[in-house]
């Protein structure tokens, strides 16, 4: 890390979380600190990062009916500030390392002889399952969980032959637009059409949603546009149900169970 | 959460990340800040948490040569102080609901009708990959990734046997002394013994060791004793030669490629 009184050509790629700025890691919070120049994703919390840092924030991801910026000048921007002497911040969604090209920028920061460090973050694919209550494993149930892209069809279509029917958890980022399509393969490909179904979108933040049902009505969910969802498969999603069950039976003073909202 | 002034029966079952309290997040601090009793797990640095909590600390992990507290023991201290209007942190390593019995917590509190929030956390299974220059993902390269529990070889075992050899990127949590069964497991499965592998102990500690070579030699990796660590096998280890090589041959001033370690 660059110590308090570094200078020098430097980047940190971090992780932002899943959304709420609670979730920011304590090192992702001092490099926003300390930081010459912020490049944010469009899901980061914008208000919480200029409350943070006294840097130039510039917004590179995409944003509704815009386009994003090209990956290529992200990548001029970053060596180009850094050339010049600045800390520059890299602020991604979720983990900088889970999809996300996070690996790319690293290796264009590598290839200019910037010296970098990667800052690693809640990722979405664990953390927005378990603010809706429920564990991507769970003894009995799951002993292994499969993290896959909906961006394109194609990639998801690959990395779903890889794995059985049913044989172990499915989480699918970047896969709310296709959900239809994404529930359509995966039953063609074998899985039960009963099997548990979720999306959660705008995990942590005040606009999460929750949704669950069967894979086969997984399609026909309605979830609030612009949101981003991840979509999760599997028998794990019955413990949300078992878990409010749970607490609304026992709890007779009518508090509610807090996955991990704020109250 | 428990506002500040909030008092009455409330656990956080609260993400510590892979190990360096600079991944704890900035809820998880606050948590922390405002306990009255945690319970944290072994591989939880004990001296930041008691620089952050003036609440009575107590270690329920397993350590050498130790026997952990049992689960039902653990159950039943956070509800009994629950129930006695004290705010309790159940302070997990990585995310708690990924492996480590979490959601398990999470029901005996529901049942007991104690509110309770899940505080996600920085999970080691994407993490120690990212901070060894290894992501889990990579275009061209993998679309999806399979993270499973080498804790035992039976559920390893059956994990794997719904995955197609090298269809995805594979990451065991809890592997590491069963390194050499797992290897072989997987090779006997049909995964090419030249695939790459890495083994990524203690990541964003002082004591970070890695290793990378193939399948084949994974069973022969000697690393440190009594640290934990997590396996990755599939060709996405071969971006942290390539971030490397890239670094070492323009960084013309020696300076090194630090993937998340502090310089």
């Amino acid at each position: 890390m660059p110590s308090g009184d570094r200078r020098g050509p430097f980047v940190s790629l971090v992780g932002a979380g899943p959304g709420d700025p609670e979730l920011w890691t304590v090192r992702a919070v001092r490099r926003l600190e300390e930081a010459d120049l912020v490049l944010y994703d469009a899901l980061v919390d914008a208000a919480a990062l200029c409350a943070v840092t006294r840097a130039p924030c510039f917004c590179v991801g995409k944003r509704a009916g815009r386009r994003s910026v090209r990956q290529e000048t992200i990548n001029r921007v970053m060596i180009r500030a850094a050339r010049e002497g600045k800390r520059v911040v890299r602020l991604k969604g979720g983990d900088p390392f889970v999809f996300g090209r996070g690996a790319e920028e690293a290796l264009a920061l590598a290839m200019a002889g910037i010296p970098f460090e990667v800052v690693p973050g809640v990722t979405s694919a664990t953390a927005a399952p378990a603010l809706a209550g429920i564990p991507v494993t769970h003894r009995g149930i799951a002993s292994a969980f499969l993290v896959v892209s909906g961006h394109t069809i194609e990639a998801f279509e690959a990395a779903v032959q890889a794995v059985r029917p049913n044989g172990v958890s499915l989480v699918v980022l970047m896969g709310l637009a296709e959900r239809a399509t994404v529930a359509a393969r995966l039953v063609a490909r074998g899985w039960k059409p009963e099997t548990p179904a979720a999306i959660v979108c705008a995990a942590s933040t005040s606009d999460e949603w929750t949704w669950t049902g069967s894979l086969a009505q997984l399609g026909l969910a309605q979830p609030p546009d612009g949101l981003a969802g991840v979509l999760v498969v599997g028998d794990v999603v019955r413990v949300r149900e078992v878990l409010a069950a749970a607490s609304s039976r026992e709890t007779d003073d009518a508090e509610e169970v807090s996955y991990g909202r704020n109250r």
